[in-house]
């Protein structure tokens, strides 16, 4: 199964999944494993639970080939598996690598966790991000031009809008929407008139609906309209959390083409599913469209980390990190 | 315990309690009961429910003295005991009285239900209230002036902002704000460092702070520095939850503001606690004081309904209602 060409094995480790490809020395994947055993979802508690999780998903590759380990994500912040300070923006990708953690697993294999990204800026409130920085190097490897000046868009569970100048990210601004998407429809009065499951189909017509309403204004009061709108028949209960999500993702797009500036170019990273809203919503809202849409960058962040730290030519196998 | 001077039995009866009133004929009140029995805490379902939590907060008062019994709020709902259509605004109290409805318990009481009210302007989303009509019925009586031109502010779970010009309630607009608090605090990553049990004592400046953070603008942004200032420190966790409430109530009061004009006067209707937090919002935000601050209108507006609805006078007691 693991061949001799392998490289790398590169870690995303998140609150609630953990991926693990393995690559080869030009950065191509040769496998992919993915589990549940997220920060938060581990076998056991604290650090047994990270060393158990880490056997299971890549103890066979190592045995098979003792190659250098990076990881990103949650695994590098206070409750992950060693914690590794924030890193302060503007960074670019050698800075990410300076400023990476490596240590030895019980079993011997050194695994080395990138930092995530703080953007504290005079007079305003911080901003931090973790995982999402290596999503950006991987764009960057992909979209090499992108470094000059454009807008890495990642939506999510918490958005990111990270702003690229000079080979550097300037700085980022997360935009709650996926959670504030979840929470409203489980646990607010917006979610009792929706069907308890999910609709077979978007309905893009309540979605488009949405978007043009995020430009009334303030959220806390735009927000009564799903209820008001479900009350009077007006959009039927099938539609009421697509019309939400427009609502919420328009609120995103136009507060951060206002605070970024709308011509930069503009990358849209993640899922399909997801980035077909944001596509539909830069479309209806701003008249814009991506410059391009990366899909998943993860792994090529890693392999570009992995490079800037060192860890890929034989003569650097004992770097500082 | 109940006397011949007996002229009027008001119900505000809500989704999570019911609170009734044994006025007098010059709209005193003599004599003050609360239950849980809101609507959605009925001792039984449906009708049944209905007629013995009526039966349990004012039966005695009815056997004492068989005087008419007006209600308010979501008693007239679809979920409630009679559902009494939206009144178009604008409307003024007489417009209320003559859209409520009145039908006969099994025991064979009158009770008239008021309606509520629907705002629904070209080109806008429809907006809803239940209730809050009453109060500000309630309001009007006290104070005559504010029907002129003035704004009558109803903090709560769902805030109204009524707009009030030549004697009628010419438009509202709900924020979620008391809603979208408890939401976030319950389910959300924003209230996963703010300690269990609530603090003993308001932390004004934390409070103050995220009322000047307000300003900064959109909210889905704004709300993940509740997260930050926790995560380095500049919050404690005992304010992370005052903070909040400061953005929160601050990004109402900021929108609503540019939305109905400052110049109007403001009236501040509710609990004294809350009503104290929007005080200060008011004062920093704005620089504004409210014109008055009426405590709870309700038995007023339900008094002044029954008067409207000719159920107070004698020779009206056949009225159509």
């Amino acid at each position: 199964m693991t061949g001799p060409h392998t490289a790398l094995i590169a870690l995303d480790w998140g609150t609630s999944s953990l991926r693990a490809y393995r690559m080869g020395a030009a950065g191509e994947i040769l496998e992919t494993r993915s589990s549940g055993a997220g920060i938060q979802h581990l076998p056991a508690p604290g650090e047994d639970g990270f060393e158990a999780a880490f056997e299971a998903i890549c103890g066979d590759w190592l045995a098979a080939a003792p190659v250098p380990v990076v990881a990103a994500g949650m695994v590098g912040s206070a409750q992950g598996w060693r914690e590794v300070p924030y890193l302060r923006c503007p960074a670019g990708p050698d800075a990410l690598a300076g400023a990476s953690l490596g240590f030895e697993t019980r079993a011997g294999h050194r695994v080395t966790i990138a930092p995530g990204l703080i953007h504290d800026p005079e007079g305003g409130t911080p901003d931090v991000m973790r995982g999402e920085e290596i999503q950006i190097a991987g764009t960057l490897a992909a979209h090499p031009e992108a470094a000059r000046d454009a807008l890495i868009v990642l939506p999510g569970t918490h958005s990111k809008w990270a702003s690229l100048r000079d080979g550097q990210v300037a700085g980022f601004a997360t935009y709650m929407t996926g959670e504030l998407f979840a929470v409203f429809r489980a646990h607010s009065i917006l979610g009792r008139l929706m069907p308890e499951a999910a609709p077979d189909a978007e309905d893009w017509d309540a979605f488009g609906e949405g978007l043009e309403r995020a430009r009334d204004g303030a959220l806390g009061h735009a927000l009564f309209s799903v209820r008001t709108l479900g009350l009077t028949g007006r959009i039927a209960p099938e539609g009421l959390a697509d019309y939400m999500s427009g609502l919420l993702i328009g609120h995103e797009i136009l507060a951060a083409a206002e605070a970024e500036g709308q011509d930069r170019p503009l990358y849209l990273v993640g899922e399909g599913e997801l980035c077909r809203r944001y596509e539909r919503a830069l479309s209806q809202l701003l008249g814009r469209a991506p410059a391009a849409q990366p899909g998943n960058p993860a792994p090529a962040g890693l392999f570009s980390l992995a490079g800037a730290a060192g860890l890929l030519a034989p003569e650097k196998e004992t770097s500082h990190v």
